[in-house]
């Protein structure tokens, strides 16, 4: 049986275009994988906290000293390492935001990433999994672009996928998604209705691969 | 009267690199503005919260129609924008977590960049403004390192400050702050040592330039 954990971050709920790419890769995914399991994990429903101090130094201090809330945000980051390790595929969902991911996005790679648990060292965290990011942009950083340069996410995304281990690696893009909502951008809609056609074609071939 | 806004992201207290570079600074920054106001935003003591759809859909919604939570997250983003706009000066010291920003930081960038408000478009909203980001980096990112090419940190930091109009800015770097912590990474120590001393002198440099 195989399992995927989804990840979604946008808050625009129907009007998102990251959410609805998404949800053709899902479709095709559980086409494909009948008896499939999908674990879910909304971080605009149910935001992810910043790892804080008392998070961090948990694992530092012994298991016998830590207080209570140490206890509860050191296993936290645990159930999180153990569902993300646990799963066959990881699909993320996400807008860009001020040129980079999210910050509920970015807390939750905070909690994953624990020395000596999940971390870059081994790099086999994420080994033999398929990670899927879908990612949407409002504009287009793409090369000859005004903009080509100012992506701090996707290579991100790649990087953190990487890092841990994950060698098939995939990032969906969808850009211009301001066009018809920006007055300047008007005359871009039909290359953003491109892009997004695009992006959930390519949702889907990736989910029935 | 020259004004300053400190932000500050460790929750690693004494033990924080980036913080006792910082400190350098604001020792330097003092001498040379005897009567000069330096406002403080501790990100670990007092985290900003993750921007949600909320606070994003408040500035879409009619004053008399939004709820008074949304009213409350609206008022909270103005009130960070006033504050940065209002100095002449900003300096944001800050570690590298996972190859990129604390989450915590991006809550506060994603919090001020309001379309409209403060934004990209004008490229004037830090226009003016000398800003310094204190960065320290558990490794080396350096060109010629193995990891060179995984910091989506310092480029990102000044996308963000050039994007919002600042021609004044400069990233303060210690770096393999990890040596003597990551046995591994002994031999880094003088190396490390090194860094560190460079960048106090830096930051000393830049506060009294």
């Amino acid at each position: 049986m195989s399992s995927l954990l989804h990840i979604e971050v946008s808050p625009g709920g129907e009007h998102s275009v990251s959410r609805s790419i998404s949800a053709e890769f899902l479709t095709a995914w559980s086409a494909k994988h009948a008896d499939g399991k999908v674990i879910s994990r909304d971080l605009a429903a149910n935001p992810i906290p910043h790892l804080d101090g008392e998070a961090i130094f948990a694992g530092y201090t012994p298991e016998d000293q830590r207080s209570s809330t140490m206890v509860a945000k050191h296993t936290f980051r645990h159930e999180l390492i153990a569902e993300i390790t646990g799963v066959d595929e990881i699909l993320i969902s996400t807008p860009m935001w001020n040129w980079a991911i999210p910050s509920v996005l970015k807390a939750y790679i905070d909690q994953i990433i624990l020395p000596g648990t999940l971390d870059g060292s081994g790099a086999d965290g994420l080994k033999g999994k398929k990670v899927t990011f879908v990612v949407s942009q409002g504009g287009s950083y793409a090369e000859g672009a005004p903009r080509h340069g100012w992506d701090y996410e996707t290579g991100y995304l790649k990087q953190f996928a990487t890092a841990l281990g994950a060698t098939d690696v995939e990032v969906i893009l969808a850009e211009l998604t301001l066009a018809g909502i920006v007055p300047a951008m008007e005359s871009l809609i039909p290359q953003k209705e491109a892009s997004i056609a695009a992006a959930k074609s390519a949702a889907k071939a990736r989910a029935a691969a």
